[in-house]
């Protein structure tokens, strides 16, 4: 059976004008977001109007064997969208219906085409949100976001996308659509294969609805930027305030290498001098977020640091303008940005900045670090250029060594970017063979022909 | 091979003080805390003392082939700790050192043995809390509490039991060792093993140490009890409560069978002609809570409630008394208590509750109704005598229409009670049969002779 049979019986079962075979459209679905992986073009690209359209897919994919990888914007960092092995992309952008906002039971159930902000455009007149905001939230979809379990900001006090996934519709590898929690709280019925879909790239099954918890917005916010003369500070500053129950919506940080790139990229007046800088912001009630502030302020200038706390919505977009620009302001320095999200427990923060400090040396590397430091959660960005070969020797045996580092450390090697591609080979460091074959068992039990999105985090 | 070769096998592996054989012995794991379900005597009892012994437990038991059935405390509600196929109960009384309180990073470390009061009387030093609270907090195991996913009272404001596992250890059927997840609030490498094994009822593989989230104990509360004339009035006030941002960390209700058994067993002052009473307990920092109560007070008047809020501990301790007695009052009423935990959206509480009532009468049963109203999660309690088989015909009936009801209103079967042999045939009626193929795939992938906790979820 040929692929131009398969490609026949998918225009046969949805419709020409969802199939695209043009070469020139199908270079777009070669690559995404990621850098120093493998691009491939895909045999066929189709875009599903809805489940039933997803379940003749799956059945012509079944019956002619080929692989099909599950693509919302492409947004993800590890490769996860890229059609290894060829065969069909599943587009997910004509299903972008918000299904239904239940405010009442504080839910919201949509399609995976869906973008991330708009959901939260949608709910805001109810006065709730969507918690997880990667830094994609602009153009990323729910599918993508719930199967890569997007992280973000916010982690710390919301939690990550998974916190939030209470029910899936799902159409497996043969076409079968299951139906998998809902709009429950409590939900203890039998396995919890919401869980086990959410942040599986793509390798068990097609997500086709997704039903989400809302929060309740916070009334007010307050933020604060924290400069720091010496990382250890920063680090510590981090692990007190923890330490003095509170809980921030969101607790950044920027080493020098980013501080200094920010600064000459963006001119938003960050102190170039300082090591570390802390961006933190507390939300809640007004009257705790008075509370907290003040926490904050005192175990800031306890630990030596400066602290200057956004006197109204204007400051407070500056200081965020100047996180944002962390990325891309790295991103311009050089032709390549590799891009990490290592992750260790949060106490073990410091030595993991003086491990990357260590590291960016050792390799000669400039490696400029920012992340979620309340999370342990650090994006360790190393700036190079794929077509030094030599430099990207050094850049590879730096990524293996920071992934050693953060497992030694209690840590994992990824926590909000996924697998994909770029991990893969990691995993066994993470769980031994045998933790990794014990995942491959589910895999191959729910997808025996390994058709759903192969080449990735199951082989 | 015979099972006395596989027990002598046991005493050589984990010596014979670990292996319990005499009958007088075994008789106690015949059965455990659910009513209306057969019982069962195992072969013999195994008390591991560590994760090498379960792996050499298991090493006997895939050998030999014979199932294995972990039990903590054997409160659970739906059967799941009795050897319904015979073979090996594993007890996990012995391993239960806490083994790490790691306050910096709001995480605990602890065997499966440990009883979940004694994880949070050894927290509470470090103002933090573990909060699922199932009724049976002062005897039931972590390991029994994570295996079940656990509720409790305060899943509507902090969640249950599965939102606070971040790592787990487990040792599989073949007697590998494997670790997922650890103490980093993000982790997304690879599926999420973690959420697999946590309600998985004992039925994927024996966990040996469980990582749990800790949180900021709150440091205020308040309670109120709110009383109706009618029963609509406490369904709406509930969804209004939350419908004004409020999120009460216990919102409870008792209907008026309920009330009238425990003032008459507790003489506790409760309302007797009252339809139904909402027990609302909110907290935080004080501010919060202060606000919180008078939005309470407000939605309760608003809908024809009466409401009292407990001025100091003594009053606060005096309505919970009145909670806890719920279920021991109606238990003496009758000897058998079927206790079941349908759930439904919060909005469609007040349907149910009518539901309720008329299939007691439609029945001819005595249905006393309690339970998380917050959750939507009620427990509807048939007073029975299972000795009336008569009577124990119309439970099966009414329990049936129970479950069928609680799907309708878009729920599910179990909110935090399990399945286990009690509800493993209503599975179909949520899930499909082709959604409950899926799981069993799971579940065949990880155990293919079908020796974990066997005749119970997975069948």
């Amino acid at each position: 059976m040929s692929k131009a049979q398969a490609i026949e019986a998918l225009v046969k079962a949805i419709g020409k004008e969802n199939v695209i075979t043009e070469h020139e459209e199908l270079v777009c679905y070669s690559f995404d977001a990621t850098a120093d992986v493998p691009s491939q073009m895909p045999d066929v690209v189709v875009t599903p109007r809805g489940t039933d359209d997803v379940v003749q897919i799956m059945k012509v994919a079944s019956q002619y064997k080929i692989p099909v990888y599950p693509r919302g914007a492409g947004t993800n960092l590890c490769g996860d969208t890229i059609p290894l092995k060829g065969g069909i992309v599943l587009r997910t952008q004509k299903m972008n219906k918000i299904i239904e906002i239940d405010a009442d039971n504080l839910v919201a159930v949509v399609q995976p085409g869906v973008v991330i902000n708009d959901l939260n455009t949608a709910v805001a007149p109810f006065g709730l949100i969507y918690p997880p905001d990667p830094g994609t939230v602009a153009t990323a979809t729910m599918g993508g976001s719930v199967s890569e379990c997007s992280g973000g900001l916010r982690g710390l006090k919301y939690g990550v996308t998974k916190h939030y996934v209470m029910g899936l519709e799902v159409v497996m590898v043969d076409g079968t659509v299951a139906r998998f929690g809902g709009k429950t709280v409590k939900n203890v019925t039998a396995y919890d294969m919401v869980k086990l879909f959410t942040g599986a790239e793509g390798t068990l099954g097609i997500i086709t609805e997704i039903t989400v918890k809302l929060i309740p917005a916070p009334e007010a916010k307050k933020s604060m930027l924290a400069v720091f003369s010496k990382l250890e500070d920063a680090g510590n500053t981090v692990t007190e305030i923890v330490r003095s129950k509170v809980i921030p919506a969101t607790m950044e940080i920027m080493d020098q290498v980013t501080i200094r790139t920010v600064e000459n990229f963006a001119k938003v007046g960050l102190p170039t001098d300082a090591e570390a800088v802390l961006l933190i912001e507390v939300d809640g009630i007004p009257e705790v977020v008075e509370r907290e502030a003040a926490t904050v302020v005192k175990v800031v200038e306890k630990n030596n640091g400066n602290i200057k706390v956004a006197k109204d919505d204007k400051e407070r977009d500056g200081l965020w303008a100047a996180r944002r620009a962390a990325l891309p302001a790295l991103a311009q320095m050089k032709p390549t940005t590799v891009l990490e999200d290592a992750t260790v427990p949060r106490s073990r923060l410091t030595e993991m900045l003086v491990a990357l400090q260590n590291i960016a040396k050792k390799y000669n590397l400039m490696i400029g670090t920012f992340g979620h430091a309340g999370d342990g959660n650090l994006h360790p960005t190393i700036l190079t250029d794929e077509r030094n070969t030599e430099e990207m020797k050094r850049v590879h045996q730096a990524v293996d060594e920071i992934f050693k580092t953060a497992l030694e450390l209690g840590g994992t090697i990824s926590g909000e970017h996924g697998i994909g591609m770029a991990k893969a080979k990691y995993l066994p460091l993470e769980f031994g063979e045998q933790g990794v074959e014990i995942m491959r068992k589910v895999k191959r039990a729910l997808d025996p022909d390994n058709l759903l999105n192969p080449g990735k985090m199951m082989g």
